[in-house]
């Protein structure tokens, strides 16, 4: 199903996932028969205009959200931002953005951007994973996590968390990058409100493929977007002077839709159609528990860095090593590909997809000969340059 | 060096350009060479990381900008909101938006979704094209135009209403979307702040190709980006828990960038190089000057909607007509495809790329056809759909 570089095991498609051997064809297909022969027809003639939704329905099985109600679009940072902006604007007689350290820094960030926009009244309050809990109070007008830590592999507990900040008024945000496709995710049994995520990991579109954002049927027609792009009016091809939001989830996109980019993920998808996601969850433990365990044995300089428990982790497992840089090199060097987090992890990725027990066997077997030969201590592998 | 359908005479390329010919292998060979044996990898030894000023710089030729202050990404809607966030943080003492009637209105309702999410002390203040230069006084915190018009191709005269909204202390920003690749644009003699575009137009890179922002060099270290995204933090890989921006424009750029997208519009961009901006313009005149005369001669029904005055006119021509939507569905069955804009505008886009005076002489053959002999007046035709 996937083109993978000869001699390579692949434990990075928690970063981007490989290149499906269908997306290719896909792409040139459109390209040739619907961009060249269709031209500006296309965006009828050849669905170009409904695939947002459409795409977005199939990841919606993915995720456990209603039908209707997931459309792709933007980057993952841009989801981030309407999301939260919509939450502040149902809570807006609270001022608090209830978040954890473990969160990727881009929603952070857009966070603190959003809050400059709004006028500083806002706070950004931001805890340990572990304060989470005690931290949800009445207070609070939004809870924004990431379910699963993109450095640690930690996994909140959704539904529990969902449920006590509804408890508390409080309107919830999942970031679901390190989640769909990697976990069964049910957004209808959390009640979550509001869900984004990006498809470019586990999901395969390719690098910088385009975002995704949930909203719950309760919210989908009453929360009003701060990016009120034309796409998401009700009457687009109107070309009325002021903007009226579309029904539901549809006006949470903003502009034109990156139709190549979306038929990669098409192609990719089809992927997903025919997966399980009890099944690929079954086996990413047995692989992320080969893996620690292995690890743990034969690199007894490496800490973990995951929750030991698979029920408290995702489809990743990290370790600390001081240079984890140079280790992260030299394993790339010796055909095992892992991700370096600063300052000191390395993460690596499990997917049942296109990985089975030999190749996590394997890529042991490489990280423990770069450990115990200290094969990373070389300058080639210690030289530090900017890391993706 | 397009691919133009047999028997087609494409005058829409004002909404989407046609597919470069180099554009299929260039992806094909992205996709196959790069995301499929580099993987991860890719975002270094690719160059993917650095796409989008790269390809910023080329485009940046094409419009006057200095180097290094052009940025790809995102949509054209989501760089409207960067740009008038930034402006209006410059002179937060000012609570005008000056915008116009013709401005395509994505432009409009990005602005009343900032002006909302801003607290609304704001206010976006419309105007008449021609009542603009009269508006622009001290109250003005930006002036926002599209520069040529999207449904008439008036075209507004940059340098002057730049130079005036200085004198008055007011903040510049310039939509190119209909400007890039079909006209000279030069930001730089004309001081421009801020100038925002898109790419699958004119500039041929693909349905829902990336926009452009820039920035001059006398704001770009100064703005403080709204959409605060990583990839427009100084240290993107440090993981800091703190947006802090990047240098210059970089820091427009916000979450992570479409690859592919981006790979499609290099290979666009390459007839760009070879380009000169004078002679597109001087070819462009000539056949919309031809189009627009021999229709006025022999389709007396239809009524000039553009400048007669080459000057005043970017690189299309429009006509109103009461039943214009059945014509645009009638040339398009015998050949032609124009646009249609509701309520009553026809309009055609012209390059001298891929179009030359035949193609023109031929066009206005069908429409007179489709007129005189009331080929439109046929249900097929008259029906109503969903428009692009």
């Amino acid at each position: 199903m996937f083109h993978l570089p000869a001699g390579v095991i692949y434990l990075d498609g928690n970063s981007l996932g490989p290149l499906p051997k269908a997306v290719c064809d896909h792409v040139s297909k459109m390209m040739r028969d619907e961009w060249g022969e269709q031209l500006i027809l296309g965006w009828n003639s050849c669905g170009w205009m409904s695939l947002a939704t459409k795409l977005g329905d199939r990841i919606g099985r993915l995720i456990g959200a209603e039908p209707g109600h997931v459309v792709l679009g933007d980057t993952l940072s841009i989801k981030v931002y309407q999301a939260l902006a919509a939450g502040l604007d149902i809570n807006r007689d609270r001022k608090v953005v209830l978040s954890d350290t473990g969160n990727f820094p881009t929603d952070l960030y857009m966070a603190q951007g959003l809050i400059k926009t709004l006028g500083k009244q806002h706070e950004l309050r931001c805890v340990s994973p572990e304060e989470i809990w005690d931290n949800i109070d009445e207070t609070v007008a939004v809870l924004m996590l990431t379910e699963v830590d993109y450095k640690t592999g930690r996994l909140h507990d959704m539904k529990s968390l969902t449920k006590k900040a509804h408890d508390c008024g409080v309107i919830t945000i999942w970031d679901l990058a390190h989640s769909a496709g990697a976990i069964p995710v049910d957004l209808v049994a959390a009640e979550a409100d509001f869900a984004v995520g990006c498809t470019y990991k586990y999901l395969n579109g390719g690098p910088g493929a385009p975002a995704f954002i949930y909203v719950a049927p309760k919210h989908a027609d009453l929360v009003q977007p701060a990016l009120s792009g034309w796409l998401g009016h009700d009457a687009p091809f109107a070309f009325e002077r002021d903007y009226r939001p579309g029904s539901g989830v549809e006006r949470m996109r903003v502009g034109t839709p990156p139709v190549i980019a979306l038929k990669s993920l098409e192609a990719a998808l089809d992927i997903w159609d025919l997966a399980d996601m009890a099944d690929i969850r079954a086996k990413s433990i047995e692989l992320c528990d080969l893996f620690l365990t292995e690890v743990e044995a034969r690199c007894p300089e490496l800490t973990l860095a995951s929750p030991r428990d698979w029920k408290k982790r995702g489809s990743q497992v990290s370790f600390r090593f001081s240079e984890a840089f140079a280790v992260k090199q030299a394993l790339i060097a010796h055909g095992v590909i892992g991700d370096f987090r600063a300052p000191d992890t390395i993460r690596f990725g499990f997917t049942p997809l296109y990985l089975d027990e030999s190749g996590v066997l394997a890529a042991v077997e490489v990280l423990e000969n770069v450990i115990t030969n200290r094969i990373w201590d070389q300058s080639k592998y210690k030289l530090r340059e900017k890391v993706t």
